[in-house]
């Protein structure tokens, strides 16, 4: 079980729902292929981590029309009762190739391929680049912050301005895919299993008369979990108050944690706080920094040369605020025997049922990609596209979420570091193989 | 009812529990107010549509934690029995003053504010913070759409891009009451009840011998629904087959509605479709655009005088990608018998309770806004925030969207047009009372 909301075949557009009306008009029934995979045109990621299949794994074997969606259907007056009958018996029935979970993968290869009669195909578009579109985004984000911070924990802090809440369910689980320690989000702690983590606000300091009173009172409520934020009235100041708890802490058998820096220079204050600590004698008490912090802000504060041992990320990495949407499509590769090749302006769609083949080298770094048609055997390629359903149901049981942590952390290991760099990082070689060329 | 889906109170940081967890240990238990606002400091916005109140008193009316929620917070093995006892108990007690969704409002003041038994303030934080934010920023951002678009109707088709299944049910709500007309989302129809609207995509076009066959046999499905998609080969020669399709079903007593363009340079191609379908006689049919369509480029397309009747508006606003996030913050104002002030870099809050009051000129115009303190009373000032629960009840049923569309509508047309320039727009004047400046 991956415990997600099950969204209803309504989650959809109408035009989704106008199209099958149509091809069930003119009886067309015959199967297609669908292809959902990242255009490149406007691309601001070297690479990208694939999240989101347990969730489609789930709507698709469970997909059908309640009677509470029938009956709305019905009052929209715009389908015949036949579509209408036919909808109220529909399951999906089609396989679906994918790229698991974790892995790392780029733009213009194909993550999820859908084969199945084109009204079940057609319907689950909107569902599925909803999905995939918008975890694969986070955990890519996440994967770059984690790769920014160089060995030191990130944590999630971004439910309070991701947007809507299920965003926020899916950040903290698409970040913790891609190396994250914990979430702030109790509900991810309940659904998924992640590790929570969270102490106090400004506003359990300023509720007490003085800041130590503060620390004093949250570390006997919470003598083995305490961090203290220092930062409410003076960090210098705060980081003193801190260390003169701690030394009370201390003598009754309790170690303080860590201190957290929520504003200000991270830089200045991360060093000065760090001396305040070791003077103590308490360079093992950790300091933490929130506030703003993706990518770009943690590679800078740690080639400055922050004292900061784990980031608290929020609302940067929550929304991708850099680059908020990706242009992930789903379009029809085959259809009846042929293969069916879209131009438009900028906007070319690859022919046919796919595979994407890695290679790998010698000390195990990946070295390059080729897109084949599925059927192909590429020497020394391994291919990414797993079969996870067949005739509509999937053929192996979810993998654990520390499973797909675990696949990410192998497969961001053989990426070479040119390829994760946060600026100008170098683009990955992505090739198409000679009979998808001569597909074309 | 607004049917949305509970969070329930673990949709929260930890720390808001945690903090909890102290207050309960040293009996803190004192009433605070806690005020939520937009903080400036990185707007983008030279004004906000308030939007998510509505979802909001549903959750607080019905806040409490389930058995399940309960067994799961045993488990983390962080709190007293005592203090889950008491959680298991908890109900929202406290009193919100809030803005009404719909209503136009500025940066720095308050669009709700919290007063409660400091415990169930706290609570609710990353749930306000959450859901007020995120609608909001979306009906702001559809709000400077309709500006942009001068009249042309919008339709939301963002779905399939929203950061999420509740972030596209709640683009839909929030985009509807910044005066869209539809939505492509077949859900957001079903609970809200806004119109839905979508006919066809490429794929339709494709999985036909001939776009002409496509259009007709769509044509045959839905004699009084059609708009065709033009551009699938070539956007000129969609436009004439689109005619002639259009001239068989006058034959038969239907009507074209229109043709969609979505792609190319939508300037020229609009032109030329329109002299296509004019020199047809067709001067009814209307052309849809769609595709990258955001206040900025809408702007631009109808400064340049393309003839496009109605916009399709996706992605770039279902994630508001311009600016994916607000500077949503709730600060804790009031406590015990105090009022309460924090002073951080660049971050002040100001303390006590508040109000907002509106001046309005002879013309009916929104001259300038007042925050006071709550109790005061400012002759020609009309008070935006209205007492909407009192002792953890709910004080009013919910107004209708239409009537929430309606508001917007009105406060819209009562804004000066330069506080709404898409690009320098004037910054509104939002002053303080004597009485509010006294108390900092």
């Amino acid at each position: 079980m991956t415990h997600h909301h099950r969204a209803g075949p309504l989650f959809t557009d109408l035009y989704e729902l106008t199209m099958a009306a149509g091809y069930f008009a003119h009886r067309v029934f015959d199967t297609a292929t669908f292809s959902l995979y990242i255009r490149d045109v406007y691309s601001t990621r070297s690479f990208f981590v694939a999240a989101g299949l347990e969730q489609v794994l789930d709507e698709l074997a469970g997909f059908r029309f309640s009677d509470d969606e029938m009956n709305y259907l019905k009052t929209t007056g715009r389908f015949s009762a036949d579509f209408l009958d036919f909808l109220e018996q529909l399951r999906f029935s089609g396989d679906v190739y994918a790229i698991p979970e974790g892995t790392v993968f780029f733009a213009n290869e194909p993550v999820l391929e859908v084969t199945a009669p084109i009204i079940e195909a057609q319907l689950l578009e909107t569902f599925l680049l909803n999905t995939v579109g918008f975890q694969t985004m986070i955990a890519s984000k996440a994967a770059r912050c984690i790769h920014a911070a160089a060995g030191r924990p990130l944590i999630d802090f971004s439910l309070r301005r991701t947007q809507g809440q299920d965003a926020g369910l899916n950040v903290a689980r698409s970040t913790f895919i891609a190396g994250f320690t914990a979430t702030s989000n109790v509900l991810a702690g309940k659904i998924y299993g992640i590790p929570i983590s969270g102490t106090m606000a400004h506003s359990y300091v300023g509720a007490f008369d003085s800041e130590r009173d503060a620390f004093w009172a949250y570390s006997e409520t919470f003598p083995d979990h305490s961090i203290f934020l220092i930062d409410t009235y003076d960090t210098l100041e705060g980081a003193k108050n801190a260390v003169a708890v701690a030394k009370e802490m201390e003598k009754k058998g309790h170690t303080l944690i860590g201190v957290r820096l929520d504003s200000g220079d991270t830089v200045s204050l991360s060093q000065g706080v760090r001396k305040i600590l070791d003077d103590a004698g308490l360079s093992d008490v950790k300091i933490f920094a929130s506030s703003g912090f993706d990518e770009f802000k943690i590679e800078k504060v740690v080639s400055e040369g922050a004292r900061i041992d784990a980031f608290g990320v929020g609302t940067k990495v929550g929304v991708s605020a850099d680059a908020p949407f990706v242009d992930v499509v789903y379009k029809m590769v085959h259809f009846k025997d042929r293969d069916v090749r879209k131009l438009s302006l900028g906007k070319v769609t690859l022919a046919g049922e796919k595979q994407v083949f890695r290679k790998i080298n010698s000390r195990g770094y990946f070295t390059e990609d080729i897109i084949g048609v599925r059927d192909e055997l590429i020497l020394d390629g391994e291919p990414l596209l797993e079969k996870v359903m067949e005739n509509g149901n999937v053929l192996r049981p979810h993998p654990t979420l520390d499973e797909i942590r675990k696949r990410f952390e192998l497969n961001f290991s053989r990426l070479d570091e040119k390829y994760k760099l946060i600026h100008d990082a170098a683009v990955y070689p992505v090739k198409r193989s000679r009979r998808l060329e001569k597909l074309q």
